[in-house]
């Protein structure tokens, strides 16, 4: 598979085609949403590559098209486009079965790369974890060999496993990322930068290479320290309380 | 600050032992609750140092006593030491008032190591940010830069501030923890190894170094994509249902 379509320009598209690049394959051509999109997708990857926003003018020789769109704009995304028969089509969603791609191409898979893209971070691609499927093994082959050129890292997986993937995904970074935000409201109450937490939130980050998640609990909650806990909540109100008592409950309950 | 009794055998009395130790600081003697604790101790450190299990043999002539045991056994462990008159006693707890000291010494603060620490896991020391008090300036100054021999991070904190420093490191760091081992169990009904989130979590670290936790934010919460977070919750059950109900709520809430 050495030409390439991508159908999208946010994060992941910008981020997967900025890999894709450099990595030497052909990116033959963006599909984008409007004129608007795919200047600020030229932007974000730092190049400019031939573009269309009309789906009648998609080429249709290239042997993989990528669609990297929110999940539920995939098919709309996708709809108008003519996939030749003997190309794949893929989507990049962790939650998404493939079988939406059904109806849209004779071989239909999945490329998700288990990571979180911002603009203005760079990504080593190398190391994103990639989750892969397709509908028959020739092409299972096929964007096996394609997806090891983006990354060491590539497991084949089926969709329902791949969404249990995306579930572990949004507790380990979603929501992990989220209570750094709540520590830092916190902080910021006492009139401390977020930079005061970074060499902690860096080493709870190291310790799990080495240690279990469950060895590495420490705090209040697992020490069972009631008058700090109670000290803790008579600070907090709201959303905040609820997950300070909820989290310390699910930390004491995971332990017996 | 020359000579120094670490009162407590636990893990951050164990680590921060061992930080002194490299920093050639005197620790010349350990207060143990027992015979048992004072071993494992010197197991852990990696060294034999001078200890006692009877406060009545603690030494009189060292300059700073640092009580290093769990909060809400600080006064049960000093009762019947005899602090000298100009020595200074600290504890290192988060959210424990330094007054709680006060009927002990006539100089006392507190030395909070905002980090979390496990056996068999490393810390440089260095980088720890260090949290201090001492009820009068001459032993807030002495305290000063007896810390930084141990890190390069050092702020002058009163008992309020710290305990907010202290509810931000539990959301920041074991609430995260915690999360992590969710996800480690969503993962193995999936048969996957919770290595495979360590990319995911590397970047999601490291992300907050130069983008605050609300511009790193991404996942389905922050893009209301509610046919996901549907398919998210159809999985879950009990308080992991309760939890990502919760945070993404809250995530929600923040991005108004």
């Amino acid at each position: 598979m050495k030409k390439v379509v991508v159908i999208g320009t946010g994060k992941v598209a910008s981020h997967l085609t900025k890999a894709l690049l450099a990595k030497d394959i052909d990116v033959a051509q963006i599909v984008a949403r409007s004129e608007e999109s795919a200047q600020r997708m030229m932007q974000v990857i730092g190049t400019n590559i031939p573009y269309t926003t009309q789906k009648s003018a998609v080429i249709n020789d290239a042997d993989l098209y990528i669609c990297s769109v929110k999940d539920d704009a995939i098919t709309q995304a996708i709809e108008g486009i003519e996939i030749p028969e003997n190309a794949l089509l893929v989507h990049t969603s962790g939650s998404t079965n493939s079988l939406v791609l059904a109806p849209f191409a004779t071989h239909f898979g999945v490329l998700y790369p288990m990571q979180t893209f911002s603009y203005g971070k760079e990504v080593d691609f190398n190391k994103v974890a990639l989750y892969i499927e397709a509908n028959n093994n020739t092409f299972t082959n096929k964007l096996h060999l394609f997806a090891n050129k983006l990354s060491h890292n590539v497991k084949i997986v089926d969709s329902d496993t791949r969404t249990k993937v995306h579930l572990a995904a949004v507790f380990a970074c979603n929501f992990t990322n989220h209570l750094y935000s709540l520590a830092e409201k916190v902080l910021a109450e006492a009139n401390l930068p977020f930079a005061d937490l970074l060499p902690l939130i860096d080493e709870t980050t190291e310790k799990v290479h080495t240690l279990s998640p469950a060895e590495a609990q420490t705090g209040p909650a697992i020490r069972h320290d009631w008058p700090i806990i109670e000290k803790h909540i008579a600070q907090l109100k709201g959303k905040e309380k609820n997950i300070y008592q909820l989290l310390t409950e699910s930390i004491q309950n995971d332990q017996l």
